[in-house]
This record gives structure tokens, C-alpha cells and sequence, in this order.
């Protein structure tokens, strides 16, 4: 249970790039991170426009000679204090987080950025080798996989609740891209273009999360070939996607189907996933976080509820507001932040005993995303044929 | 709305082939076929072993002297009377389902006949000219079909409601075979073995309903290309299948995703459909048959009621229970046997052109399931390869 | 597991009162009673306009002659054929159905009758003084419990899975009269009017479901006083009620609330009761008959679906469709029209000894619905006041 | 849309009273709190045990000499600065929310205080006089009022879109007290002592939540007469209850019932609102808060979501993370914190404009539900009689 207590030694001065008043995206790593005492919001560079930008920061706490025009002048600006920042997120179209994270890295800053990290892999394991070097931490916000349910998923899948894994069934599926992009706003814009967005657009957009989340479920599993079907509804966006599938054989022989789609007209309960095992299956969704299906073939399907006492330790450490009362998606971010957090803090002080096993969405889960997106590209241009994972 | 008033000019004599004590299919013959003053069961052959036939026919209310060994006999006493049948159901394991039909059509009598009709396309082409050539109707109990939500889907998206289509996303998946095979009974012993069961075991035993199903809701798609994963996780089942995927590209240029599996352990809400267009989308499952959702990008989501008045005409057509009360399964049979004998009143009677509209999965729905089989099966065989569609 | 089997010697003659083709009552009956070879309709007096009855009846199938334009006709014609009618439904406007049960149970014949059974408990009392004199069956159709969930709740509280029952919670409300009454149809009218509907409307109509279904489940719990409050929200429905709240004080201590209501607009999902325990609690709603939840405090909440074998043999035994198929309102009108069937049968072959222990709704059932009804009204008449029950 | 801008002329000075490490209720508001950079914590007195309420305290960044042994040493300590705190949070057991509230007011400090707000309507209109003599807000956690869809049903009342309203059903009814208190915690304990929680457990608990709600959503209904059905099913709690049902007549003519209960065992959906009119019903769980029921008799039901266009602009202003992501409880409490900050920061700065119209639940909400809790009482006490609201 957390209830706002500091677990590190003490707060994290904290920066964005990004996350701007136009933008959805700066209030939820907002939300995450400043709840708790944790991270303490000291500086910006928020916006493009620089005038827009100084006036979101100072709004939102931040002192007017720390709201900067760019991330190159944050960088400087807080190299040049005592009490520069320690830690700055990215929340920048894809196309920029390369660059900006690589500079953080070299000015000595932690880096929390969001999916999908980079282009390529290479990107990361040169940003990784960066990061190992400088003795610093990348984090990747793949905010989902905070909410307590996930790690009674993963928990119950390790002690064997589900059997040998069979299958995996996963979709994260809204529809607000279902009509053209005439008019479209900028973060669609930015999306639909490979030059910013990279080489996908809703498999790096939404897919990541889901093949981060399988990953946090199902350690064990790994791909070995896979199948991408991709295509765009709205011709504009190709030769990026607005839906795809993807068929995923595993190494223990199991089958997964991941869909991914941002046209699937009208649906707003949008992220699904379902492990199969020879004895069982769970099944979690995220428009109700809150509680997990538990289905043994042949027994009463089970309905598990976070926050009470039968559940796994790992959820229990992670619940919140307590078992009457709903968590949401602030919440699975506010985890996320904490724990990119105590890995910071651990890198400052040197725990790496704590950093061998504690769990965080870092610069590894980052890579993996994005080569399983290279992946998916590569089946996809061969005509959805099947490519050996690689 | 259907109140049990005679629809038809007078009662059809009719006979079961298999359907005994022992199975749980013949039942759903009988409830569908029997409350309506339709049919009258008159004969059968419901057994392999003929004295627990007869106790058993008897005990339906069948006459001892019409409770026959085989088929065979029961064509030829029946054929000595009067009052012989006009139409006999078939539900016996797949691999008789040819012989069964072809001995029937030729003694002059329809056929109702489970799914999957036959093992190959060419039988079903030689089946079908055969009752042409007799003036025979053949049904096929595709009986989920006989739900009015289902028949709503279709006329939502004959008028346009859905916009053009886009994604066809189904599956039919429960748990009932995730443990081995070891003790099992007959029903899953034929089901498990090529030479009584055809080609496939879930593919044909629950695939074909979906398939049909989604024929009934979108007849303008035609399938262009698939793509057919298929595995055994109970390895005594191979080469048959107890899970598959198949991905489907139709000429419009939508995707399909059809899931199909009897290892999906635990799961009980096991059939669920949705047709994405460009403007909305529709779902269905059949465990909850009363319902369904439209979802209009942009507006709240609807739930449509079975029975209600703002439904379309085909839909409370088919209605029994009224808005307030719950449909069941029986009572989508009940509607596929009343169409059945509908079209069978007609060929009696001359009305070609009743027959011209009349909606009832007949000897084309069941050679398309067939057609829709052979082609899973190449594409599984040639390692889940995408094949043309023939 | 029922599958269409004869369960009694021979066939019951059947005919009807009421339920013509102008109302939605009548298919209930008929659906229920002719799917298992147990009943044969040969006789009704369908309607009060005899020409209409007749055109219907012999749609229906019922010989022209045996068509008859009044009860009193119907009486007199079955009366005087060797193959007379053993039992008649009742399904006319609840003002009648004393005359008429009495009218037939003095000619010898088995009654089955729709609730609400009589006006007054009186009456009540007369006619189980004549069937028993008479040694003829009173049936009550009260069409819901037949559910096989329904038993299912009976048999965990008797095994003692809830604990001492604490709190009953129950709700039939819907919202079809939600507007006025002008242009209203035939069936609203009468059940409006005190002339023709009795002391209650929705008391009687939907809320005397709830009260049965609360005795089978809990038959050790008695009320010792209730209060009723009433309302015609629609003015010219008055003195009778369109919504009540009743809430009662049972022997054991434990606390009811009946919330009945045909003005709760838009609600489709309209019966659900909860059944608390000192240690669990069962809910069960009519638009999802196939499952049960069960929630233990502390534990997970658990789904229960109808037909899996770790459901209590009372529940199995009332099953038709099987586990993974869905079971409708009709299924279980089936199983109450068997269950009298089965008590006919037993009178009729002086079977005392399966009278004893064979649960049926009958004369009791309904005159306990009259009882309560009476006391309803007695609190509600004094102001929404306390009374004890008598 | 709230972004985390600040919406005030500069951040609240707050501190708390309880709320320390042992209890659940603290990390309610802190995490309500602290989010948007509306307040920052810099005093508490969060513990009995001075010790343990110290390191808690600098545990949450509260400098060491601000974490005072008793709220006297706080208010006396904070007098002493000139950076001393604007408003103090109550979270402490009801019988001290009077004399803390009242010490506090005195001292010129704001109060957030926890509900019930006090033991009697008198105890609330003296503070009421003394915060208004003052120029002081007291601001009450009716926490779950400040869920965006709560404010779409309220607006969606105020445009007529129900019609006039005829039924109120609400209930809040978990199961956590359903074994006896043998070995419960404090917080257990001085709820169901009637020295430390006041004349009620559950009705004061949790039903002023529902009581608030319904005001929140029905500003024009008030009652005028009630009846209240308590009962203690652990004999322990007597005086006080763990379950009851209170009847409502409206003075528009409309009917409430409102349950109460922390006997439900297995219960995990708690909360459930139905506002029924004429026209239409809306149905709302705070288990999934981000989406109302609506429902227009006659029409299909509509499923409306959070933070979606087609909202009214009370809701859209009050969301957080925008259509696709749920959100929680703790969502819903930092909107109750902001709206208080807010009039804390209009009262601070003149602003009587701004106040006038400015909802948020402060000292009114907090008395009406004391008020509403005599009549339950006096009802109650007179054995469930109807009272006249007083």
C-alpha cells in the first residue's frame, strides 16, 4: 500500500521537454509524478513557442528563468545551477526523443521518456551503452503497467495459477482516428507522418504498451516469428498503419494475437488482454483496472478485486486508494513514476543491489518495444509474411 | 413476432437420424423443431445400438414400429407408408453426414443436416444438384443464426448504418478441451479424429458458425485471401486442430480475424462478434443474445434490445418472447427450424417464389462453410500461408 | 439434464383460456407446455371475440370443434368427449380467474393459472378446499423460477453457503408505462382498473414473481411485518400503484426490500435480487439467467454458469441447453409447465408419496402470493404504515 | 479538461490533523491535494503517538518542527510564523471534528473537514456562524462528487433531459463489517461506538455520500418526509446500525430509497445511483465512474462516456485524463480539493462574485447531512416511523 510516504532520500528536481498546454500528454506524466513527494517540477522547456511555454510553466509552478525555449537551453540553463535538474521527462513527438534524450544523458541527466522510445534499435542500444556509461536511467512511460492488477497477473503466472501459457490475446483498439485527417490536430498530424513519427503509427503508438505489458506478464515467453498485417483506412496515412494484426509464435509453443487499431469506430473500452494457460486464464482490461478475471476450466470463473488482502504481495505494494475505491490510469503512472524514481535514486547512491532487482519500465523494455516494431515492419513490407524474430 | 400460429399448410412428419440419449445435440434439434406445431417427430433412428434407440424414441413419444436400427431401414419403412416423412434431421458424427443426406434425397426426402454439411466441396456440389434435381430442401443447423439481434446486425448494416466495412473481428472459444483427451467421451473422441470428423475439429464444430454468421450480416464481402494458423496444444489431436486463427482479407479491402478454439480455458462468453465500419460498429455474443451495442464514433454508445419497437422489421420478426423476457438458445433453433420448414412448405407446394427471398441457411451456407474449411486447411497446411480464396 | 424425454405416462390434453393472438401471454404458455411431448393442445376458448378465437386456434392446430367461444362452452364440449381435456390454462384477465378455476376444477379438470391467482386470500382458500376435494392440481405460473439458477440459490442456502440470511433485496422494474395511459392497448387497461386487475397493478403483476421466487429460495424465512408504500405517478392509474417499495421484517431477524415498478424508465434489465448472508451473498438477474455471482466476504467474487457439473444436482436437473449455450424465459416456463405436468400426472395415478416432496408452484404458491398482496395493501391503505403480517 | 495549471493566486499553506500512517483516510487527501501544485503540506499534527506522527510527517517532506504533537500545539505553532498555514485538514475521529474545526475557525484558519461533519445540525450552524464571522471556508470530503460524470448527470437534470423526476434509488453498501469486531482495528472501532462516531455508523459513514450526491445531481428536490429501517446485524454495534434502508417522499411527489450497509457480504461495487423521471433514467457506480447509463424509455439505452464531446461543459471542466483513460477515486478527491482551494482563494482575495455561483461541498453540504442524519435518527428511534423533515 502506498500512502505518500518518501522512499527515496530526497525528492527529484524534475524537468519536462514537451507536455505543453496544447498537448494531452504533459498531465499525465504531471499527475504521476507529483503526488507523492517524490519529484519536485523545477524546470521546462514545454513548449515549442516560447512565449506559450514560459507562460504554461509558470502557471504551473515553475520559476520564469527556468522555463526555457528549448531542451538545448535547459540543459545549459541547469548545467549552470547547484540545483539543476536531476531528472527530465520527454514528451515530444517520436522523431525527437533521440536526440534529446542522447544530450540529457551527456549533460549528466536521468531521462524518463515516452514509447515508442526511438526509430531503431540501434538508436537504443547506443542510447543504452550512453546511459550505462554516464551511470544514469532511462526511463520509458509505458504507464499502464502500474496498475496493480498487472502485477497480480504477473504474479500468478509465476507461481503456475495458470498452467504451461497457450495463449495470448491482446487489443488495444479505439476509434478516434475512423474519420480522415482533414482538420486532424497537431498530435494526429505528427503521428500519421514516418518523418516524426517513425516507422508506425498505432503499432508505436498503442501496440508498444500491449507487447510491454505481455512482457511484464510473461517473462518467460519469447517470440520467436511473427506475422504483421498492417494497413491504413485512411489512405493519407500510409505507408504508416491505423490498424494492424499481428500473429506471434513463442518459444513454449504458445499462439498470440495482438490487434491494434485506432479506427475501431465507437469503441471506448479499448485495451483487452487475455493469457491462456492449460489450466487457466486471466483476463484484464484497462477501462476497469480494477478488477482481474480468473477463469479455471472447470470451476467458477473468479472476479479478483485490487486492494484486498487475498491478492499477491506485488499488487498489494502497489495499490493505492485501497479495495473499495476505484484506481485509474493517474494512478498506474503515478507507480510507474515512483519506481523510475527509486532506480534514480538508487544510481545516485550507488544501490546496485537494489537496482539487480527491482522492477521498472527502463532503457531494456524501451529496446525491446522498438525491436519488436522492426519486426513488425519487416513482416509487414514482405507482404504480412511471417519473419523470424529477431 | 412469433406467437406458435401454423405458418406453414399443414405439420411436417419428421424423423431424426442419431440425436440419442447420450448426446447433448439431439435435444437441440428437438426444442427448436417441436414448439411450434411445425413438426411433428414421427420416426427415427436415433441410436447405433437400436434397442436403446427405441426405449428412447419411445419415450419421445415416437411409435416403437418407427424407431429404427439404421437409416437405412428407416428410409425403406418409411417409404411403405402413407404417412412417411416428409423431412428427417441428421445428427450424427460429420463423416455420415454425406451418405446420410445423398440416401435420404434420393428416397425423396428433405434434409436438415448439421454442421459442418460435408467433408468436402465437391460433395456438397454433387448434394446440391442431387436436391435440385429432387426438388428437396436441405438446411443445415447453423443454429445461433435464428437470433433477431443477429438478423438486426444485418439489416443495420444493409441500410448503411455502420458505414462501409472495415474490420470483422470474431471468435467462438471455450475451455472445454483444455485437458487431455484421456477419458473423454465419444463426442470429443469423434470430434478428435480425421476419419470421423473431416479435415478439421474446431474449424468445422464452432468455426462455421461464425463464419456463417458474419455471411448473414455482411453478404457483400467476399473473402479474398486467408491466412490460417491452426494448432493442437493436446498433441493426440493433430493433425486436428483445437485452436486457430484465421485472417481474412475481403474485396472491399476490410480485415478479418476469426478466433476459434476449444482450449480458451474457462471461458464461458464464448462467441462474440463485432463488424467495424467506417462510421460504426456492432457487437454481438450469443451469451448474451438479447443485446447489442452500436457504437457511433464520436456518440455514446447504444444497447439495442431484442423485442423493442426501434428495431427493424426482420429483427422483431423473429422476436418470440417480447422485449422483457430473455431469449435463449431454443429459441434461435426454433426460428432455423421454422425457416427450414418454410422453404420446405414451399418446394411442396410449387412456390418458387417464396423460395426466391426466403431467408434460411440451406445446402449454399452449408457448401460455403465447406468451401470456407478447405481453404483454412490448404493455407494451415502450407505453414499458415496466405492463399487465394477459392 | 432434461432432453425432451417423457417423464409422465401419457401425454397431457391441454387447452387454454385467454391467450389469443391479440396478446403476448398466451405464447409464453404454449412455448412452455409443447416442447417436450408433455402436453397436447386440443381445446381453448382463445378469446371473447369467437370467431377470432376459433381462426386462431385452428391456426394453432386445435380442431375447429374444439375451438369453443366461452369457457362455460369449453366445459360443456370437453365434458362430453372420451378425450376431454385434463387440464386448461388459465391466461385471461385476472378478474376471472376465480370463476373460471373454480368452473373447471368442479367439471373434474386440472387448472394451471396465472398470478396474480385470485383477489383475496379467501378465495384462495376455497379453491384449494375444492382441488383437494376434488383431488385435482392448481398450478401458478410463475414463469421465472424455473430457472435452473434459481435452484441453484435455493440449494446453496440450504447447504448453508450464505449463513444466516440477513438482507433480500429485490427489484422487477420496468418502464413501459412510464407515459400515460391514453391509446393504451387492452392489456394495460384491464390491469389498471381495481374491477379488472384486483386490489394491486404492479404489485400484482410483476411484484408477486419477486415474492415466490424469494419463498422458494428462502422457504425458512417468514415475514412478520411489512410496510408498503405505493404510487400512481400516472394519476388515473389510482388507487391502484405503477411503483411500490415494500419493506419487510422476517423471523429471523433479517431485513427485505421489494422494489416494483413499471415506471422506471428505460430500464431493460429488470428483475435482480441479492441474497445476503452472514457470510456470502447470491445475485441473480432475470436478463442474465445463465449465472449466478457468488460472493464470499474476503474472497473472490465467483461467477457461476448454469450447466457446469459443479453446480448442485437440483440446478443440473432443471437444465436444458447445456453449459455453453444460453437458456431464455422459455426454457424455464418449460420446466414449470413440466413440474405441474409431473403433479397431474402424480394426482391423476394417486402418486401421494411423489406429491409429497415434487416442488411445483401451486395452489399454496399462489395463495401465498394473495396473502402477501393483502397485506401490501392493508399497510399501504394506512399510510405506508407497519403492519404485521397475517 | 484540467491540466495542473494553477487555477489560484498561489499555493495553499496546508497542513492536517490525523490522517497519520496506520489509517487508510490520509493518502485520500493527500493525494487529492497535492497533484495540481494547489497546496503544498508543511504542518501536521498526524498522530496521537507524537513520536510516530513526527517521523511520519518529515516522512512526507514535513519539516520536523512542524509536525506537532496535538492540533493545540499546531495551531499555537503555526500562529507563531508568518509563513503559518491557511487551512487545515480534519481527518480524525467525528467526535473531534467539532472542537477542531471550531479551534481552528478561531484561529483564522480554513478547514477541510471529513464527513459527518459534526454530531448535531446546532453544533453545525454555530460553526457556520463562526466561519462567516470569520471570513473562513470549511470545505467536507464528499469525495466521490467530484467525478466528471456526477456533474453530467446534474447538468443533464437541470436541461430536463429526465423529465420531472419521480424515483431516487441509491445505495452504498459494502460488506467489510460483516463478520463480528473481535480483534478489528481503531478504525472499526470508534465508528461503531456511538461516543466516538456519533448517533449513527453507517448512515453517517457512508450514507452521507449518497445523501450529498443526490443533492449534488437533484438541487430542486427536498424531502419532506422520511423513514428509517436501521438495524445493528452485529449485536456489538447496537445503539448503532451496520444496515438501513431510509424512505424518502419528495415535495415534488417523488419517491426515494436509499441502502445503506457494511453487512453485503462480498459486496465490491458499492455505490449505485438511479435518478428515474419521467422521460428518462440515468444510472451511475462509482465502481465505473467514467460512464453513466442513460436511458430514454422507449429508445435504446446510451452508454455516455467520460471526457467524450458530446458532454456537458459541468463534466468536460472537471476531467482529468481525457476519454480513453479511466480514472479513480483519487481523480474525483483532487477536484474536491481544488474547488475548495478555490474558495478558499476567493474568500483570501474578496472575491464574493466568484463565490456566489462556485460549487463545492463546504459548509451547507456538511450541515445538510447532519440534518438529514437526526431525521434518520428520529425516524429510527420511533421504530422506522415516518417523520416530517425537519
Amino acid at each position: 500500500m502506498i500512502n505518500g510516504e518518501r522512499t527515496i532520500q530526497r525528492p527529484l528536481r524534475w524537468g519536462m521537454v514537451g507536455g505543453g498546454r496544447t498537448g494531452q500528454v504533459g498531465y499525465k506524466h504531471r499527475t504521476g509524478a507529483l503526488r507523492d513527494g517524490t519529484y519536485q517540477l523545477v524546470a521546462g522547456a514545454f513548449d515549442l513557442k516560447a512565449g506559450r511555454g514560459r507562460d504554461f510553466g509558470t502557471s504551473l509552478g515553475v520559476a520564469g528563468d527556468r522555463c526555457y525555449a528549448t531542451y538545448q537551453e535547459l540543459i545549459a540553463g541547469e548545467a549552470a545551477r547547484e540545483d539543476g535538474v536531476d531528472v527530465v521527462s520527454v514528451a515530444t513527438p517520436n522523431f525527437t526523443h533521440y536526440e534529446i534524450t542522447k544530450a540529457l544523458l551527456e549533460a549528466g541527466i536521468h531521462v524518463i521518456c515516452e514509447k515508442p522510445l526511438f526509430f531503431t534499435v540501434k538508436e537504443c542500444e547506443e542510447i543504452a551503452a550512453l546511459a550505462e556509461e554516464k551511470g544514469l536511467i532511462v526511463g520509458v512511460t509505458y504507464g499502464f503497467t502500474g496498475h496493480p492488477m498487472v502485477h497480480q497477473m504477473a504474479a500468478m503466472v509465476a507461481k503456475g495459477m495458470l498452467g504451461e501459457i497457450r495463449i495470448v490475446d491482446m487489443q488495444y483498439t479505439h476509434g478516434f482516428n475512423a474519420g480522415d485527417d482533414e482538420g486532424a490536430g497537431e498530435a494526429v498530424k505528427w503521428r500519421t507522418n514516418p518523418e516524426t513519427a517513425g516507422p508506425t503509427f498505432v503499432l508505436g503508438d498503442i501496440g508498444t504498451h500491449l507487447y510491454y505489458l505481455s512482457e511484464v506478464v510473461l517473462p518467460e515467453l519469447k517470440i520467436e516469428k511473427l506475422l504483421c498485417d498492417r494497413k491504413a483506412f485512411i489512405p493519407t496515412r500510409a505507408p504508416l498503419e491505423d490498424h494492424a494484426t499481428v500473429l506471434m509464435h513463442y518459444n513454449n509453443g504458445a499462439r498470440g494475437r495482438l490487434w491494434v487499431s485506432s479506427v475501431n469506430a465507437g469503441n471506448m473500452g479499448s485495451q483487452r488482454y487475455r493469457f491462456v494457460g492449460a489450466k487457466a486464464s486471466v483476463e484484464w482490461s484497462d477501462s476497469r483496472p480494477d478488477q482481474l478475471i480468473y477463469e479455471v476450466q472447470g470451476e467458477p470463473g473468479q472476479v479478483l478485486h485490487h486492494g484486498m488482502p487475498y491478492l499477491e504481495g506485488e499488487s498489494l505494494a502497489a495499490d493505492r486508494m485501497g479495495a473499495l475505491h476505484t484506481e485509474g490510469l493517474g494512478d498506474s503512472w503515478s507507480n510507474i513514476y515512483l519506481w523510475i524514481a527509486q532506480a534514480i535514486d538508487a544510481r545516485m547512491h550507488g544501490n546496485a543491489a537494489f537496482l539487480k532487482t527491482h522492477h521498472y519500465p527502463g532503457i531494456k523494455a524501451g529496446t525491446e518495444g522498438v525491436r519488436w516494431l522492426e519486426n513488425c515492419v519487416r513482416s509487414a513490407d514482405a507482404g504480412a509474411a511471417w519473419v523470424e524474430f529477431e
